[in-house]
């Protein structure tokens, strides 16, 4: 008796709920974006895979010439995070390896060292400079923005945790944005006060034209 | 002529503010959802109508466990408050009636009381108990998230209406969360520590398996 | 044992969170104010009676020209509700009773009509009218900062209570931003095509000058 | 070498980026809106020319009533700002032009006097008044929803652009919204307190209707 | 003579932008919180080391009824990412652990498993089950405000880090919440369907009075 | 009596409200900051002088390296802007002024030629360039966060007005951020890929130490 009527119970309130729930929004990658993120797979199709990225059982190649890599779990990437405020990735530097400088336009960033250690840091607006050394276990934050970066200074590969405000904080690495498109040579000394010989052997390493 | 002057800037104003005004974005819930919300039914066929909701006119059946019951005026209920920050609901409480300890993850509420009287509470993060008997026109606010429930302590049924800082403020009641699905029996008692008889009982009278 | 060790838990999280959880912000009202509310009183000093305010229990007074009382649960009568994103308001009016034509810069409101009947309606930026009849238990939402108003032309008192998407969505009454104050009548007339002997006229009637 | 390595690590950046970088979203107009804004065009499909707009190089046409003109570059008129906080409009005023008593439901504006000079000024909710004589170069904020104005006392035409803290502020000019549509002349009068023939002359003037 | 230009150049900017440069707010937790956060320590005393938080070199005691602690670097105890919208936290599971049933008010949660494995998942609002198994390197996301739990099925200590959408995302465990405080044990019956003895005898493990 | 009556509705709506109106918040430059931006003045003592800036009549001084001047009204300059979601610059460029490529960490901007012409453009994280020449009249978004810069390519000084998404956008020279201060010039290398001769010229012009 008890178990029928809270049974009614039940059903009114998720029938109701069942068609305005809506918890999340698992980005339908197929969709149109908005402002606010994708549009959002029907609830019925989403499963606790949805939820879950496992492409972080294994660090990115380093062998390339910054001897880094960054592997994103963005929106793009991990669609179970659409419209929920985070996103994540995973950085692996061999000995050696830098991760350029370069901003996040759209985020904040807390970075976690989990093996090695790292010497990182960020530039203010105000041209104040703010560096450490971070071991395993510390945390770093860079405010939304700001240029920053980080080097493994230390002899075995370091690997370290991004976690970011927006699931699409975006990636602006400074020497990609100058030199590896078609950004004529001219406005690049113009806005950068470079010199000709530097922008042009950077251009031709990072397959820049113009 | 001045009539005719102010009508060419009429339309002028007019035909290009057409196109761009949207004070508001009536859900189409034949669309796909965003983060945001719904998309928009097109201005050209929104009504008064879109912007009325009726429902409220009669409470909903209390002859129930809960002998009470909750009429949303969400998003989902009531398009016309797509994208406008907040919802509403009707909560009616037969005497003895009760809404069981539960959450809304998307926003904060205030509670009003339009008939009889209400015994309700919240506790916070820091498991602070706030608790208080609410008489006809009183209110109170739950802030977002956290665990709240209302009593009807009294002789005849209390009426009140829930306003809450969200179209789509959602609700998770927690014995439903618990009791009413397909969450393993085990994992329940390790992570809420009830005994495995408390546990099968509410799964019974819920309708959970596992 | 267990008792003693999960205490020892208890107090381990508390400890650390009694410092830094703030589910809640309840308004100092003697301290300063932000672009995003009051600041806070002290946690310790928060108990249950900041989250009630009991002032609805009876309407505002309706002797008046207008036949009718707004009575505010803002953040500023209401400090509990300061930060939780919305507010709200309770609505009198005597039969020919008027809420005159205003805006809430800051807020979408839901009205809800829980006595008598209310003709209302607002207008959109692309100047179109929607209309409505309200009966008791109908609710009606107007989406931020356009233009509205509320009529009772029934023969009783109505009652309303008016939802707002902010703890202070401001209240601009036409009337009164034209009329009740120093603006001078020649930029009244300039800007509002109304007839200098109607505005003179309003002004005398609502305390204006100039 | 070197070269090469950094091109696969390029091209694993890019190829992971290029997909979920959106740093804008440029609206597409044919598809549907979201309570945060237009959908996106395809990013591959985006030019530089998204992101210009050149409506402002002439004024709107001010031989009219008010002997002014406003030219929007919202989100309807300059697709490139969709999603991205802000947007613009010019405003011509000849000689005794006025832009009437108007507010922006949904944002702040800050004016500037790029020619000439104006008076203008807003009210606020505690109906005080703020009305200063701006010149070439002057800029003047406008909190969000507040009625304002601006006036051309002098004796040239004066030019000012409106800056405006959302992509789709709405403009609801207060006339227009009581004349130029049909709004029941009697509700306009028991809201409004004007009297019958100035709401009659007005609706005449404005092609309002009722 | 360049170098003396650009100095005056960068000592106008620098001048200017020092006083208005706030790309961050290092909260001073001596001052009042407000509902975005709390006031900033004045930048010119700020350090690198405010950007940094080495407490999690050490996972907690974990020598307790649940054989796991939650370590916090939320705005109280890293007042380095006040206003930035995010936050950390360590979690360590001795073999058996449990994270038990929890929310956190005010912010979704992506746990990232560094140290052998957990079961782990979250309830929605429609009471759907999202559980899954996360094994080194994978991580998984919990939409704001839901009920989750992380469970150490293996045989060795796990350690996670969860990151938040808030620099203060609350954390309330329903048990505590319901169990460990002054609630009246009728009131938690009357609202969860718990027996009394169970009421009782969780209250007397976890302190609770009443 | 009319007259009478009004003013006691307007006493009592004016006196609730001018205790809890704040449809703005002139900045306090004496008190803490906050996350949400400065704290407000006493509505009492505000006047219309606080939302006016006249700090635009007459451009910078461009005899500098970069030909060019950067003036601003952000809350820090124009209090009144405080917590309303947008500001505002002014630039002026001499024949062959630059500003140089830079970024505005909180906020996106709109850019309007007043005066002459610019060439401008920005890249996005997909390192895609957008380059255009504007006209006087010609606007311009740039999405936040992202590099951009302006040229004055023609024979006489160019003036423009940006307007920015937020009352504190910052303003990030890439140029200053890397060689304006002590970031040591390794660092500068390993990050930038820059050769040690080219960081210490520039070190040396714009005044690094390091």
């Amino acid at each position: 008796m008890i178990k029928l009527s809270i049974f009614l119970t039940l059903t009114l309130l998720i029938s109701t709920s069942t068609a305005s729930v809506q918890d999340f929004c698992v980005a339908d990658l197929t969709g149109p974006q908005t402002p606010s993120g994708y549009t959002c797979k029907p609830p019925a199709n989403v499963t606790a895979e949805d939820f879950v990225f496992t492409g972080f059982r294994k660090g990115g190649n380093t062998t390339n010439i910054i001897n880094a890599a960054v592997s994103p779990a963005f929106d793009a990437q991990f669609p179970g995070l659409n419209g929920l405020g985070l996103s994540i990735a995973r950085l692996d530097l061999a000995p050696g390896g830098v991760i350029p400088m370069h901003t996040h336009p759209g985020a904040s960033e807390v970075i976690l060292v989990v093996q090695g250690s790292l010497v990182t840091g960020f530039v203010s607006s105000a041209n104040a400079v703010y560096v450490k050394k971070l071991l395993k276990g510390d945390i770093m934050v860079y405010p939304q923005g700001l240029l920053h970066f980080q080097i493994n200074g230390g002899g075995k590969t370091s690997v370290a945790f991004a976690s970011f405000s927006s699931p699409n904080p975006g990636l602006q690495i400074t020497d990609f944005a100058l030199f590896a498109n078609n950004l004529p040579s001219m406005l690049i000394e113009k806005t950068t006060f470079l010199d000709d010989a530097q922008v042009k052997k950077l251009k031709s390493v990072l397959g820049g034209t113009g």
